[in-house]
């Protein structure tokens, strides 16, 4: 039998198909590591087995948690029948250093290695947006992916990075070169954590709101500006809302375009991020991420006015937003080399970076109106210089 | 409007259900490089872009096919309206040495960033499943994944690894212990590439083919058995027969069971790998992975057939054709320590080792019939012991 239908078949072309589903929750919660609180031990507990985690903390967040480690110890022990902490928490720098050192992520594997964790085992990242992307870069990578749980204790963790399928560092002086597509089994969004964020950490991850609000929900933008000064002031309950509805923008994005992991044409929710992320380099992280991306979105809302996408009405509400919101919409390096593209300083390198790490043609999405963004392939680059020379003019409180 | 959602709608959990497809051909063919072949470049061509690629080949190849790097330059300038080569093609060590040297998938980034390659250019690496390993891994790592063309130039790669969805390098002396799951975009086997193997890699392929069918496919297991004198001196056509068979049952495997990227308790096709990999590690890699498979295939059935579950005439078939293929089936290394399984030197620290590779409960494949795998979540070390000596024995002409 197999002498004949080798014999017959001509050896063609396979053609594989493989489907993969990737299911996570985005909880909201307070207190997540008070043994009152069950819901991370409900989430570890998939199969009645005692799971080993490994547990990696921002120390940013312990500067205004010193218990934090005691109160995981504590968890971890209080439900030790479901949770089993394998090794003491790692602790690492926060905020972008952690995405600039690779020797954190060698750390973390190593300590997968010496515990004998295995890819059934989890590994918790607590902190910003920098931290859980380097932890999630190690989670997948070592074994071919290890579970991860995302507790994102930032305001642009929670409302973005940490919600979405991604990880990475940097490497060569880019952003991201190095990462994954790779979701986690869960996010954990803990509002306590805001409490003790400082000022410019709380209104920075205001920005990644303001973006997916423009490009895609005019009721969201309403919300954000008719309530800028509440969420400058720190208002919780504002916060909470921008943060819950944040999220689910971006989640609904993720999935909604049937191509999550950007294979073919999709794009991620990057408005105003090619200058962001050139101006985070630009000024040695000077700027933090959010705060960049509130400079890009003010960039890229001019430059649409100046093209006649945007009504001036319009423009004029998004730059007064964003400055009740208390940001700033220039900065120095924005104005540098600004008429030599091939310089090293020019904001306008930029324009290539972004192509290269999103592959294909440049794409880089505008507005057309509140709510509506739309994505161009080519750009005026001297329409931008006039662009960036109104910011300066606005910052500086001369009238455009 | 906004202000009613908010107030009304408690925040409560979102869920994410994220679903991507991957698809990808596995084409056999002769003379890939030859411009009268127009299939590589068919496969680069998807939407009529100019696509920049980057060649790395395995140094071993090269000894055989020292004209090969001239072959795709002068192949990729005959086809330069689709085909950009970036750079020369890369060179690195052939064999399991690419995936013991961490600087090769570094290198690799280093000329991704040096070239300015995007996620939706091309990597291609040729040579063997080591190579090709490694290759992907760093594809998949740069950009968080650029895309993948595998050309697997040996028996092993091209029935078993080089069309899978996996990639990885070693690392602590463990196998794989960093890597992903990240599809190819194409696997392209060229037949030409078998003639130059020498006769220890055209045998140790024939191992992985063996484990298919003994696992999957009685008809299968019965061609080999048939053909085995033919395998074994070097016959094309069967030898082609297998290489598409084995590729078409691994690709079934891996798209038939809803879980290709293992997260839930699905399993690879490792039957004889636990034994397999350990000895690899214990000779360092004296034994290529199929030699070092052909005996853990022997030990693995030798103990179904102790343990009572394997016929005495199915289990005298697999070692008679086992052997007519060529194979040993005992090396000096499985006997070491064999009552300490603590020792860094016993064979049966590989149970340990696979159960954290693979994640979750120890599962180890046996055989129950030709054709007929059966899980096991114990073993016997004893009964393990007594079929080591067995195949000691065996090897040695004493009959058992």
């Amino acid at each position: 039998m197999y002498l004949q239908e080798r014999n017959t078949s001509k050896i063609e072309s396979l053609h594989q198909s493989v489907a993969v589903r990737f299911d996570y929750d985005v909880h909201f919660t307070r207190g997540l590591f008070e043994p009152s609180n069950p819901l991370l031990a409900k989430v570890l507990n998939r199969d009645n087995v005692t799971k080993s985690i490994i547990v990696v903390v921002d120390s940013g967040l312990l500067e205004h948690h010193p218990q934090l480690v005691a109160q995981i110890q504590n968890y971890t022990n209080f439900y030790s029948q479901i949770i089993n902490l394998a090794v003491e928490p790692i602790v690492v720098p926060g905020g972008e250093a952690a995405k600039n050192d690779p020797t954190l992520v060698e750390q973390i594997h190593q300590v997968v290695e010496r515990v004998g964790l295995c890819r059934h085992s989890y590994i918790l990242a607590i902190g910003g947006g920098a931290v859980i992307d380097m932890v999630g870069y190690a989670a997948a990578t070592a074994h071919r992916g290890i579970r991860l749980v995302r507790i994102p204790t930032t305001v642009l963790a929670q409302n973005d990075s940490g919600v979405g399928v991604k990880n990475g560092i940097n490497a060569f002086g880019k952003k991201n070169f190095l990462g994954t597509f790779a979701p986690p089994v869960a996010v954990l969004n803990d509002f306590d954590f805001l409490n003790t964020l400082d000022d410019r950490d709380w209104r920075a991850g205001i920005a990644e709101a303001v973006k997916v609000a423009l490009i895609k929900d005019s009721n969201f933008w309403q919300f954000i500006s008719d309530r800028a000064a509440d969420l400058a002031n720190r208002d919780s309950e504002a916060m909470e809302y921008l943060i819950y509805r944040c999220s689910q923008l971006h989640l609904n994005h993720i999935a909604g375009y049937g191509d999550p992991f950007e294979m073919g044409s999709s794009r991620p929710l990057d408005f105003g991020h090619w200058a962001a992320h050139r101006l985070e380099h630009l000024t040695n992280y000077r700027l933090r991420h959010g705060e960049a991306v509130a400079i890009g979105i003010a960039l890229d809302c001019t430059y649409s006015y100046l093209q006649g996408l945007l009504t001036k009405k319009d423009w004029q509400q998004i730059i007064k937003t964003l400055q009740q919101l208390g940001f700033s919409l220039y900065v120095p390096e924005l104005a540098i080399d600004l008429d030599d593209t091939n310089s090293e300083s020019c904001v306008f390198r930029g324009l290539v970076e972004f192509k290269e790490h999103i592959g294909g043609e440049l794409a880089i999405m505008l507005l057309q109106g509140i709510g509506r963004g739309i994505e161009v392939n080519t750009v005026d680059i001297s329409l931008y210089q006039k662009a960036i020379l109104w910011l300066q003019m606005i910052e500086t409180n001369i009238s455009a």
